[in-house]
């Protein structure tokens, strides 16, 4: 008999480059970006009837938790976890192993971001599946997408030659975002893939990995005597990130156990996937008119080329405009060149400094 | 005694430029653009305590005389006229002139547009008295405004070089639009003033040269035997217009004039002075911030310049823009160049294609 599967939905960004749509209190995961359902929920449905409701966790923030729980109530409601403050995904990922160690021993687990785009479900659950299978005997296992452009946007998994089944392979290296000219050299290589942010190992080898790689992480989640539910649980929590050191997994745990144990795998994915990061993407997964321009919404354009328009309950109308983003909502409206969509950081933090604090 | 003053109002405008601040329902007079009041209402009022208000027509489109007499309830209903359909200005003013005259047969009259900026209102009532000083004799009078830039959106006028007291000039030709080279020259030669659409005359001096150059026009509308209030003024109105050949007073009336019977002066006006056409027009004499950026309503500028944004209840945020318009209103958007201002006709057309009446 092979151990349950649990999935974990990491559900904690804040997604400011979605600003207005998104907000503090709306951010990314909560947006309904593809189709009527949020992102959040699609990730959770799209794992369809293969798990257990009571085997998913949500960990978000924990100003989210009531709306996650609203949207989502199929899921028992000590499993959506409330984090008191980010802390990136090695803290995220070590409570839940903590809490799913709690409830069931002998576990394997699916770590999934909650806010991205897979376009082909079957396939999707499928990669999973061998995922599962490619994971036993304590290989921490990530899925890489094949690319199909030289993207700058996410980073890149160097997989060994070996192939250990068909599309599994040892992880060589973890590549940060690349420039162009090394993008280019990635994608021509055709042994470096898209880290996804996708996970599937046993419970206990993902332990052991932190117990190794990030032990004070672990020690801190896992000297946590309350659960979730229980009343001391918020303050236990509030006080084990407090002194949490913010570490991404696959800086503090993948890249060393890649490096030096060589426990890492990655299967070779070939579901269409997108971290749906900004506006930009969005508009490049969006069918377009003749002239390139992409909308969700009322939109018109005029000798206008390659914009995206996110229309609220307006008409918007564009004469004359290039590689243009606007962003209609009720409250604000965003107008940018699709090249700057990663500087609407700087919108926050001018919100911040003009005080207009109800639009953050 | 010197003859009794009147003032017309031509208020007949769509202003489709403006759109989509400007509509069908609510054409550019009814905008208030440079203050709390529309500019209709604002050139009422510039003319201050000078002029009985039973001594103001306002001549506009049939659909708006409602609108314009809840906007100026100081002016007898009657003297707010409707024309049944636009017939541009010599229509407007031959009709004034006919109606004036029914009322009081001697008469000086100053026919102004109902939607242009003036700066400084006490310059451009001297200025007027100036004007109707010089019409006295027969001369027909127009307002040139001395140049501060080679303007491509104006109409000019050259004047020639006698100075018949200070500031006024005969005129020597009207000129159309110029190409930037054209206004260069214009600009550079002093003899070339704009064209600011505002004419004082002695009534019975321009009905003469009605008769003369546009005897159609004034035989249709000096045959109408209602006048305004009367059961069947709407009635005649409409089959007086149905005729007639829709001509400027410029070109009918003004060109001719000056030509052949050296009829026409023009005075040399100082104040402050726009037509207000287009949004650039708008952006061009609101104070910008360091960048150039200006703003009616909130909006916020982040790595933006010289751009323009017409807020409505939202805040609108600019993020690496350039050289952008921003309008903005309840039901409809518009980004566009700066520079492509006069192509907003083109939005007008497209949404009459795709059905979007309700957004004309």
């Amino acid at each position: 008999m092979t151990s349950s599967v649990w999935a974990v939905i990491m559900a904690g960004g804040i997604g400011a480059r979605f600003w207005p749509l998104s907000r503090l209190e709306r951010p990314k995961q909560f947006l309904s970006v593809f189709s009527a359902e949020p992102l959040l929920a699609e990730t959770v449905h799209r794992l369809g009837g293969q798990l257990d409701a009571a085997h998913i966790l949500v960990v978000t923030n924990a100003l989210h938790v009531e709306r996650t729980r609203e949207l989502l109530p199929e899921l028992p409601a000590e499993n959506v976890i409330g984090e008191p403050v980010g802390r990136n995904t090695a803290a995220c990922i070590a409570l839940s192993a903590k809490l799913i160690r709690d409830r069931e021993p002998d576990s394997r687990v699916i770590v999934l971001p909650a806010d991205h785009f897979v376009g082909d479900a079957e396939e999707f659950l499928c990669t999973l599946e061998r995922a599962l299978l490619a994971c036993q005997g304590g290989h921490l296992v990530t899925l890489g997408i094949a690319p199909d452009r030289p993207e700058t946007g996410y980073g890149y998994i160097q997989h060994g030659e070996e192939e250990i089944c068909a599309g599994v392979h040892p992880v060589r290296t973890f590549a940060e975002k690349p420039n162009l000219a090394t993008a280019l050299r990635f994608l021509r290589s055709g042994d470096f893939l898209w880290n996804s942010g996708i996970f599937v190992w046993e419970n206990d080898a993902l332990i052991a990995a932190l117990e190794v790689w990030l032990p004070e992480t672990w020690e801190a989640v896992a000297a946590l005597s309350s659960a979730p539910g229980q009343p001391d649980f918020g303050a236990q929590l509030a006080a084990c990130y407090a002194g949490l050191r913010p570490i991404s997994i696959d800086v503090g745990v993948m890249e060393p156990a890649a490096r030096v144990a060589g426990k890492v795998r990655v299967i070779r994915a070939s579901f269409p996937w997108n971290d749906v990061g900004t506006w930009a993407e969005v508009h490049r997964m969006l069918d377009g008119d003749g002239e390139g321009n992409t909308t969700q919404g009322e939109a018109l354009f005029v000798n206008s080329r390659n914009c995206h328009v996110q229309a609220d309950r307006r008409t918007v109308v564009l004469l004359g405009m290039r590689d243009t983003i606007v962003v209609d909502t009720p409250d604000a409206l965003l107008v940018c060149p699709l090249s700057q969509d990663q500087e609407i950081r700087q919108v926050i933090q001018r919100l911040k400094e003009e005080g207009l604090h109800e639009l953050l």
